[in-house]
């Protein structure tokens, strides 16, 4: 047992990477006294130093543009770079080396989760990454752990806030489609790529991740019957005012077969929904997710999906775990 | 390391604890991929073994009245006999021999939480009880690990199932309050001492327990202004309902002062609510919690709040995670 602090390394500064920058300094002793020795941000990763930065109370000589020497020796390495490389030659990396990973990426864990658990089962770390399927809502965390001794049978929700924002501005006030589409746009909702929002590729990727943690199955993003919400029209709306329902953009996954060896299917589509419906009451940017499990019964999840503080709570939480797991050890 | 079972000793067997019998037999292969190594029942004490009990799979040879020897040398022992004593010195004596504790007894927690945490850590093992609140809604894991890094401000809400069921008739479907009363009790919905309920005893209890894990205060019972439902008379629910507004019984919690050292308030009473406020919407003997934190914003948790087999999925969660921590010890 020793008091020597915990040493976490940063790799990507960006919105989130901000915020859990700002959050671990000013949470100091909360996080200390919670994994029972203090942690210390030992170095951030960015491309480019030079770039102004909001981070009160972060010493800049933390920043580089090394990211190898920021990895190296960390106890607990944070990748919120984004991306397939260098995320992941970091990643790799970080846990050959013996750290603890904490991560936001879910591009990178839907196209290469598979293996890297099985790097991290090897070298005897832990991957984790609850930031990366709907921000601040932990249902990896309920899915994974609260319900080990439950068998889920099925998984659904609104996992995407940009859509859901879209869908509530036309169905609730009433604007038009094209001009909720362009709105979203104008306001930095949708993604670089707006097809990984509207087409339903940002909740594929999620629900393949919440299916494998679910039931341990290797189900890939080509596994989904993906249809996204670009080809609605206003007739489609008016159909389902007039009916008395909403349109969601629904992800979700089923199983069937022995618990042990289940079949899994999964789906993104647009869905009319009752006005009562709880997924038809999630408003804006929000989120919610409902689990299903033979004794648990119905459980439902709804928060912020996004948001930079919100992912960075997901994320100071794994880092938090993740300092439990590396106090335990030594 | 070992593949040797890892052993499950069972403390009562009432409507939970016949659940968690069955089901552990039932998801034997699944909790032994869970857990890396096979669960294996090793014992279930009980006060009658002659009373006959529906425990398919489960051999009978496993009932015992002596309680002492099932504890001894088990490497999980879960407490579901409910009460005081003997439950409290079966829960030190299994401490004091290096057992990891599982429990779903409330009262006990409330009461002798502070205690038997210290006794737990003392002898470095594992005290869970996500089963004691709100059954199957995993609140307490959400507060302990997903908000680890992030600062709660505050926990509101419906935690008492009996109450809501009587709550919801009157409001939803216009039944007299005095008669929903009578009805709660022939159902057999009501504590075996109505002012559990009725009072908000057992709604006081869960916030207690809540309260401290989120914020680590030595809080107690006396500290929560409580006030039960049974002042209540028709006229409140009529003026309720003139004014569009449903009655629910809300726990609640928040904290002021700085995070490290927070002064935390609590509360339980009726509180009349828009009709689109999310509690407001909770039927039947439902739970549901709001979870405030400082970056994460408001967390919505939904689910059941009571019943065999939904206690039963919270305990068993409890008990894969216990082995979990049993595998990688040994």
């Amino acid at each position: 047992m020793t008091d020597a602090p915990i040493t976490v390394a940063l790799l990507g500064c960006g919105t989130v990477g901000a915020a859990v920058a700002r959050r671990a300094v000013e949470r100091a002793e909360l996080f200390a006294q919670r994994a029972g020795r203090p942690l210390t941000l030992t170095g951030i990763a960015v491309r480019d130093v030079s770039r102004a930065r909001d981070l009160p109370g972060v010493p800049s000589s933390l920043l580089t543009e090394d990211a190898e020497s920021v990895v190296d020796g960390a106890d607990v390495v944070v990748e919120l770079m984004g991306g397939m490389e260098p995320a992941r030659s970091l990643i790799e990396r970080a846990m050959a080396g013996g750290s603890q990973v904490v991560t936001a990426n879910k591009q990178l864990i839907a196209h290469h989760g598979l293996a890297l658990h099985r790097m991290a089962a090897q070298h005897g770390v832990g991957l984790d990454y609850e930031a990366a399927v709907v921000a601040a809502v932990p249902v990896l965390r309920v899915v994974r752990e609260a319900l080990a001794g439950d068998q889920v049978t099925s998984i659904s929700g609104i996992v995407n806030g940009s859509t859901n924002y879209i869908l509530d501005l036309v169905a609730r006030l009433g604007v038009p489609f094209q001009e909720a589409l362009e709105r979203a746009g104008r306001l930095g909702y949708l993604e670089a790529d707006p097809a990984e929002d509207l087409e339903g590729l940002d909740a594929a990727a999620k629900i393949v991740i919440l299916a494998r943690t679910a039931w341990g199955v290797d189900v890939t993003l080509e596994d989904v019957q993906r249809e996204g919400i670009t080809r609605l029209t206003d007739a489609d709306f008016e159909q389902a005012r007039g009916t008395g329902q909403v349109i969601k953009l629904i992800a979700s996954a089923w199983s069937s077969g022995p618990a042990a060896q289940p079949r899994v299917e999964l789906a993104v589509r647009p869905v009319m929904l009752a006005a009562d419906h709880p997924f038809a009451q999630t408003r804006e940017g929000r989120n919610a997710v409902v689990i299903e499990a033979e004794s648990a019964g119905a459980l439902r999840l709804h928060g912020a999906g996004a948001g930079g503080d919100e992912t960075a709570s997901a994320v100071l939480g794994d880092i938090v775990q993740a300092a439990r797991r590396v106090a335990a050890l030594h």
